[in-house]
């Protein structure tokens, strides 16, 4: 059977769920959107953080303590850039420039980042699909009380110390989802929203034209697990962002957020008085361990993620 | 006094006369017009590699063994864009990658190469001038046998093997000079061509219009060290390109070569037989130790040239 388990997915969080799902599924079963709208030029390097994170954590090559960048990594050519006057605010490693000049020169040579990302799963040695949510150049910012920041300056430069007033997903209303997106949505055994920041990596995914309207249309299964675990995330701003957005910082505010289209629900066990109130929108809800601190862990949650698409 | 000496150089050669310049007259007083008939773009970046070598060489931070290049230089960026399967012709080290990454940077954000090249003199803490020749686009191929090739992919790729059979500087005629390079040679002390390659170093600075007038025009007077001893060189191929070429590889031919605007040559002494010969073109001649093995032989050929201009 063909069919496949499409993957909506942010960065470390994702990644750290899909290294479960690919233990427990073949590769080639999968296809995962990834969000591009934390892409950055730095040092005129087109530098796509989510996508990396996916390819380095399940290639094995990531640094498994940050979440992101390659272990053993060196910073020789950051130290030069920084000598010669550089902001150093983003600090890119070696081996990690390196498929950032890679990447910025088959850009400037025409291709598309997804025929890009493609290549680059190959030469990383893994078979899943995975795919930037569009080929056209979509910008999340975040508004402040001192204007608007790139969302890197916002969560990298800055620490995500600002309120945030909005988050502008600048240009998605003109860009289209990469090619295969919409057909693999509408035809998937299941669709799979990954522990992502709701507002900045799903939400910046599911604002390019076309997306939420097939989660709404496929008759596959849509689970969503919580990035929220009792009122906390394991890593980032999503729920100072969330409080701040007026949304509620809970597995129940990421459940009404996802009500359009969402069928299951994954909560942590310290969350399963919210069951009762999830199941109320008629989202079923599944309770299990959802802070993957072992890969043992993992497996399960991907287990139990998969028996419910 | 306000007036400058104007040096030609190339890459390796002329840097290593520079150094010995630098030493016996202040930086501030020198005005170097760089080649960059050999710039080519690798893995999407600008590779200037004979404003480089002026540039590493000066500062003292060069690769001294190999003439090009940073001492105590890593390739971890390189290794990894192998991996990626890039072709790892034209190898370039971590430092050396994150001064073309720092160009091409400007460059996309519409700065002028002789802009660059400023600032980047001063963060090397140099304080002379140096300049590109044009801030153009000239490139120099290679005709072959088996066709056009850029310089570097005959110089490092094919490592100087084809017989060359023109010298092709494209795009050279609809290009001008760098700012400040007329005023600076008909305003100056003197005149150095330094002892670069003359076809593909000092040609492709005289390809560019204006530049070979000025030398013609200009009052001061112009020394040129010959890079041919005794019928050899001491890196690269300039000897086997000048007889492919049909110009005599020796002293006399690069005279001859540069009889338009030169005053006096500087040859070495295993070729002071030559001397009677040059001088009947009507070019002084120098006889002195050419070979700068070490930095005494160094300063004293500087002064001797310096005290020819």
């Amino acid at each position: 059977m063909n069919k496949k388990i499409v993957v909506l997915s942010g960065g470390v969080g994702g990644a750290r769920f899909l290294e479960g799902l690919i233990q427990i599924i073949p590769q080639g079963k999968l296809f995962i959107i990834g969000n591009t709208g934390d892409d950055e030029q730095f040092y005129g390097l087109h530098v796509s953080p989510d996508l990396d994170t996916v390819l380095y954590t399940l290639s094995g090559v990531v640094n498994a303590k940050q979440g992101w960048g390659f272990k053993n990594e060196t910073y020789n050519v950051m130290q030069q850039l920084t000598n010669l006057g550089n902001n150093d605010w983003f600090k890119l490693g070696d081996k990690d420039l390196a498929v950032h000049i890679h990447r910025t020169n088959l850009l400037k040579q025409g291709k598309k980042l997804s025929e890009i990302t493609d290549e680059l799963v190959g030469k990383f040695g893994l078979t899943v699909k995975l795919v930037p949510m569009t080929d056209d150049s979509v910008k999340t910012f975040i508004k402040t009380a001192h204007g608007r920041i790139s969302f890197q300056e916002y969560f990298v430069k800055n620490r995500w110390q600002d309120e945030v007033l909005d988050i502008i997903y600048s240009s998605a209303e003109k860009t289209k989802p990469a090619p295969g997106i919409i057909d693999a949505i509408l035809s998937s055994k299941g669709v799979i929203i990954s522990p992502s920041n709701p507002l900045v990596s799903i939400d910046t995914i599911l604002s390019i034209p076309g997306i939420r309207a097939a989660l709404i249309k496929t008759k596959a299964k849509i689970t969503a697990i919580s990035p929220i675990i009792a009122g906390e995330t394991i890593k980032g701003p999503a729920v100072k962002m969330m409080k701040e957005m007026g949304i509620e910082a809970s597995a129940l505010g990421v459940a009404q957020h996802y009500r359009d289209f969402l069928d299951v629900m994954i909560i942590d066990t310290k969350d399963k008085e919210l069951k009762r109130r999830i199941e109320k929108l008629g989202i079923k809800t599944v309770v299990t361990n959802t802070i993957m601190k072992n890969n043992k862990i993992k497996k399960e949650l991907a287990q139990i993620v998969v028996n419910t698409v």
